[in-house]
C-alpha cells in the first residue's frame, strides 16, 4: 500500500502547500487506507468514503482547530482523524485500536465532543459560535450533518436556533440522497427537489427556517469543494451549504449496497463479501415468526415501526410482506413513540423496534404519551448488555430508564420461547405500554412452563441463597448455582421476568428459608432492578447483594474487563456469595 | 351570568342547527364563562380566549368524535370541553373540579389523550390517521398546534412524517404571533412572513416539508373559520391550515399582557390584578443574586438559557440586564441542553433553567451530550415535589431521571444559603454537568457550615435511627427527630446533598451506633435515592426504610392525600419508626 502523499501529512498545515493534483491523489490514498482497515476491522464504510473530498477541502481551506468542525454522529470522521495527526491508526495494524470510531476530544484538539447519537451537531456548533462571540474570539464554526440526521427533532430545533445567530456559522448538509428511497418524510422530498434543481427549487426548508443557503452539486469533486469553502470562509452570518455527495464513493460494493455498507463487519476487499458471515440462529427469527403468527393466525392489527434501524431487526423482511403495516419514520425516535401512541389509541397494536441507547431520545414520550395514557404499545429493546464499544452506544442504561416509568412494564426475556410469549402477552393486554428486553447473549431455548409476567420464574428450588438472574444473566445464575452445589450450597435460581414490578409474594416467601438474595443484571446498578430488591428487603434480616455494571461510561475497556469489574464471572460470584454465608 | 345559547348546547350536535348570529353570541357567552371561572380558580387564560371561534367552528362543521381533534398541550381545550358535554364545570362552582385543565379520555369520548407537554399533536394525529386507514374507517383527523409548540423537535418530526401520508390529515397551526417578539428562532420569522403576506410568502416551512398549505387571516372571525373548515373537511391528503388568532381575545388585560395571562393565578376580573399576589421571598431572589455575583464580581462567563419558561425563574430580569448572555430557545428542551454543551465546551459556564417535567425531553442530551463529555453545564430544576395537579406535570420523576446518569451530579438544596453555595460550586468545578434541585417548599434559611457536596450535612447528631431528609424534606426530618426525642429516641438527621453519589464514609460510620436508616424524598421511590441507600446497606445488618412517592401517575388526589399515601407526615413516620425499633 503506497501512500506517498499521505506520508507527508501529519497535520492540516501540511495540506496547505499541496496543489490540486496532489490533493486528488491524497483522496485516492485515503480511500485505499480507509478500505484496507475497515475491511479488516469492520466499521462505518459508506459514510467515510463519501466525505473524503469535503474533509480534505475543509482542512485545506480552513485552519483547524481555530476553525472548528463538528461532525454529526461523527461516524464519518475517519478522514478527519487521518488528517489531524492520527493516520497511524489506519496505516499500522498495531495502532488500529488507538482511535475510536467517533470524534473524541481526548484524542485530539481537533475534536470537541464524543458523539455517537445523531442530530446534535447544529445545536453544538451554535453553542460554540455563541461562545466564540461572547469571548471576542475569531474563527469559523462548521457543523457537518448528513441528510439522514436532519429528520431528528434536535437537528430541526438546531436550525431554528441557528437562524437567530448574527455571526459566522456554517451548516454543511452532507446529502447523499439515501433517505429518499425509503420515504422517510417530507423534508427528503424537499432535498430531492433541491438536488434536482441545483439548489433553485422554490420550496427550501433551510430558507424557510431563516437561513442563507448555497448548493454544491458535486461534493466529491475536490476543486468544487475547495472553491465552495473559499467562498464561504469567514462568512458573517449562518449559512447552510447543501453538498451533494455519493455514499460509498470509490468502492463499488458500497455504492451498490449503500445500506449494508453503512456499517459493515470485516469483508473481503475484492468482493465486499463478509469474511465471517453470521449464520447462527437469531432472536430476530423468533420475533418475525411471532409477528407472522399474530398477523395471519390471530389477526391482531399489528404494525411495525422503526426509527431508521430496520437492519437491527431485519425489519424490511416484514416491510416487504406487509408494506402497509411497516413504518420507518427515519431518525426520529420521539416520533416513533408518539406516532405509535396515536395508532394504539385508535385500536392498532403497534410494535416499535428500538435499541436502548437511541430510545433515550424518546424518554419523555414513553412517560407522557404512553405511560400516562396507558396505551398498549409494544417496544422491543436490543443492545442491553455490558460490552466494549463506544460510550455513546453503551447498553447499560435501559433498565434504569424504562423500569422507573409508571404504567410501563419492562420485561426481560431469557429464551426464545419466553420472548415469543412476552410478545404475545404484550399484544393481547390492554393495561399499557410494554417494553421487552431482547437478550443479547445468543439464542437460548427452554420449555416454557408457568408463564406469568407478574411472577418470577423459578428455575431451581433451593434454600439459603436465591440467585435472581435478569434476562441474559439467567445462564450465569444457573452456572453459579451448579458451582455452589459443589460446596453443598443448594441455591435457588429465579428469572425475574418483570423489571417494573416486584413479585412480592415470591420475595416474601424467600424470607422463610433464605438468608441472602443475589441479583444479577447486565445493566447499570444505579436505578436498576437490584436496588429495588434491596429496598424491598430493607427492613428485614434478608441480606442482599446487587451485581451489575458500575454507573459510568465505558472508557475503552475490553468486555472481559467490564465483566470482571462488575464481578459477573462465576468465580467471583461464588467467592462473594461464599464469604457472605453464615 | 346569562348564557341563553350555551344553555341549549349539550353536545356538538346542538351546534349544527345554529345560525351565525347565534354562534357568534355563543362565542361571547363562552368567553364570559371562561373568564368567570378562570378568574376565580386560575388557569390558562390567553390560549383559551384565542381559540373560542375555531373550536365552535370545528364542532359545527365536523362531527366529533367521528371526526377527531387532538389539542397540542391541550391547555387550550376549555371551549372544546364546554361544547362536548362538560359545561357544568364552568357554570357551576360545585363542579369546577370535575374536569382537568387538559384533555382527558376518562372525561369524554371527544378526548383521546392526556396531554400536557407540547409538540406531540402532529405525531399523535398522524398515528390516528394511519389507524383509521388500516382499519378502513372514515372521518377527519385534526391536530391543533400553537406556534409556540412548533419549535419543539417532535412537532417538526411530526410534520416530516405527516407528509408521507396519502389520506386525510389536517394540521391546524394556531398562530397568535406570540413567539416572534422573543426571537425564538428562524421558523417564527417565516410565520411572520406568512402572516404579513396573507400566506403567500415565497418561503414556506410547511410547503418545504412537503405539505399542502392554506392560510386564514382572521381565526377569530366565526364566519371565516366556518368557511375554512367547510372547504377543508374530508380533504384527501395532509394539509396545514395556518390560522392567525389573537391570544387573550376579548379580555383587555390578557391582550395587553399576553405572557402573564398565558397561565394566571386567580385575578380580579375588572382589572386583571391578581387576587392574592405572592409577595413572599422566593428562591428566585437567591438565584438572581448568585448570578449577579458570579458575573459582576467573579467575572464567571455565565449565560442563562431557558426553553420557553422564563417566568418560572423570572429570567427576563437577567435578560434585561445582560441581553447578550440570555437565550430563550423557545420550546426546544433538547436544543437548550445541546446548545449549552457547545457553549461549555468552548469555555462559557451556561446555566439552563428547567422544570423537571419538561426536562424529560432532554434525557438523551443530558446523558450523551453532557454526561459522556463531562461538560460543566449547570441545570436548575424546579417542580420537584409531591403535589396535586395534572399527571402530565407531575414533579416526582426528576431524581430517577437525573441521579442515574453517569457523570452528572444531582444536588438537592435545603436552604437559600445552600442553593447559592451549590450554584457557586457548580460554576467553578470542571468535572461535568451539575443539576440542582430547587426546593419547592418555601424559602428556608440556615447558616452554612461544612459545605462539601461529597458529604451529607449532619444536622443533628444522634444514634439508633438516622433520618436522611432529601432537599425539601429536611424540615420534615427535623420535625420527626423532635417528636422521636419526646419518646427518648435521639435520632440523627442528615441532609444528603448529593443524590448521584453516596457519602459512603458517613453511611459506613452509621453502622457503628445506628440500627435503622430512614430516607425521605419528595419524589418517586422507584429509581430514586432511598433505593441506593438500601442497596448500600443490603449486605449489612442495618435496616432501611424508604419513604417517598409511589411509582404512579397522580389521579386527581389532593396534595394531602398524596403525602398521606407516601406516609410523609410526622405522625406516620414516627409510628413507622417506633414500631421498627428493637
Amino acid at each position: 500500500m503506497e501512500t506517498p502523499i499521505l506520508d507527508t501529512i501529519n497535520s492540516p498545515a501540511d495540506l496547505k502547500t499541496l496543489a490540486l493534483p496532489e490533493l486528488t491523489q491524497l483522496a485516492t490514498e485515503i480511500r485505499t487506507v480507509l478500505l484496507n482497515k475497515v475491511s479488516q476491522t469492520g466499521g462505518h464504510v459508506g459514510p467515510n468514503l463519501g466525505v473524503v473530498e469535503l474533509t480534505i477541502a475543509f482542512h485545506t481551506i480552513f485552519n483547524s482547530p481555530i476553525d472548528k468542525v463538528v461532525w454529526d454522529v461523527s461516524h464519518q470522521s475517519y478522514t478527519h482523524k487521518i488528517l489531524t495527526g492520527r493516520k497511524q491508526a489506519w496505516l499500522d495494524p498495531d495502532h488500529y485500536d488507538d482511535v475510536s470510531g467517533y470524534t473524541a476530544p481526548e484524542e485530539s484538539p481537533h475534536d470537541y465532543f464524543n458523539i455517537g447519537h445523531t442530530s446534535t451537531s447544529i445545536a453544538l456548533a451554535t453553542g460554540m459560535a455563541v461562545a466564540r462571540d461572547l469571548q471576542h474570539q475569531s474563527g469559523n464554526v462548521m457543523a457537518v450533518i448528513g441528510d439522514g440526521s436532519l429528520s431528528g427533532g434536535l437537528a430541526l430545533e438546531g436550525l431554528n436556533t441557528a437562524a437567530t445567530l448574527t455571526s459566522n456559522l456554517i451548516i454543511l448538509v452532507n446529502d447523499n440522497g439515501m433517505s429518499i428511497a425509503e420515504d422517510h418524510g417530507g423534508l427528503y422530498t424537499n432535498l430531492k427537489q433541491l438536488r434536482e434543481s441545483n439548489g433553485q427549487a422554490k420550496n427550501n426548508l433551510f430558507k424557510a427556517m431563516g437561513l442563507d443557503y448555497r448548493y454544491v452539486a458535486d461534493g466529491n469533486d475536490l476543486a468544487t469543494m475547495l472553491t465552495a469553502f473559499k467562498d464561504i470562509k469567514d462568512i458573517d452570518h449562518p449559512v447552510v451549504l447543501h453538498v451533494h455527495t455519493e455514499k460509498g464513493r470509490g468502492y463499488a460494493p458500497a455504492i451498490a449496497n449503500k445500506e449494508a455498507f453503512h456499517w459493515h463487519v470485516p469483508f473481503e476487499l475484492a468482493t465486499g463479501e463478509s469474511l465471517h458471515p453470521d449464520t447462527s440462529e437469531s432472536y430476530n427469527d423468533t420475533i418475525h415468526a411471532t409477528l407472522e403468527t399474530e398477523l395471519t393466525e390471530l389477526h391482531t392489527p399489528i404494525t411495525a415501526i422503526t426509527a431508521a434501524i430496520p437492519g437491527a431487526y431485519d425489519l424490511k423482511r416484514f416491510g416487504r410482506n406487509h408494506p402497509e403495516r411497516y413504518f420507518d419514520v427515519g431518525i426520529a425516535e420521539q416520533e416513533s413513540i408518539s406516532f405509535a401512541a396515536g395508532q394504539a389509541q385508535q385500536g392498532l397494536r403497534p410494535i416499535v423496534f428500538h435499541s436502548g441507547t437511541f430510545l433515550q431520545r424518546a424518554y419523555d414520550q414513553l412517560s407522557h404519551d404512553l405511560g400516562i395514557n396507558k396505551l398498549p404499545v409494544t417496544i422491543m429493546v436490543t443492545g442491553g448488555n455490558i460490552s466494549a464499544g463506544d460510550p455513546t452506544h453503551q447498553g447499560t442504561f435501559d433498565i434504569a430508564m424504562l423500569s422507573n416509568i409508571p404504567g410501563l412494564t419492562y420485561l426481560a426475556a431469557t429464551t426464545k420461547e419466553e420472548l415469543a410469549a412476552m410478545m404475545h402477552w404484550a399484544l393481547h393486554q390492554n393495561a399499557g405500554p410494554v417494553a421487552i428486553r431482547v437478550p443479547g447473549n445468543g439464542v437460548h431455548s427452554a420449555p416454557l412452563t408457568d408463564f406469568d409476567v407478574t411472577r418470577m420464574a423459578q428455575i431451581h428450588a433451593g434454600q439459603q441463597v436465591a440467585l435472581l438472574g435478569v434476562g441474559s444473566l439467567l445462564p450465569l445464575a444457573e452456572t453459579v448455582q451448579k458451582q455452589l452445589a459443589k460446596q453443598q450450597v443448594n441455591a435457588s435460581v429465579y428469572a425475574p421476568r418483570n423489571l417494573s414490578a416486584l413479585d412480592k409474594d415470591t420475595l416474601t416467601q424467600l424470607l422463610a428459608d433464605h438468608q441472602l438474595v443475589v441479583t444479577l443484571e447486565e445493566a447499570s446498578l444505579s436505578g436498576g432492578f437490584g436496588e429495588k430488591i434491596a429496598s424491598f428487603y430493607g427492613n428485614t434480616d434478608m441480606h442482599v447483594l446487587n451485581f451489575g455494571a458500575a454507573k459510568r461510561f465505558n472508557d475503552r475497556e475490553t468486555s472481559a474487563e467490564l465483566w470482571q469489574e462488575a464481578k459477573l464471572t462465576p468465580e467471583q460470584l461464588v467467592a462473594e456469595i461464599s464469604k457472605n454465608l453464615h
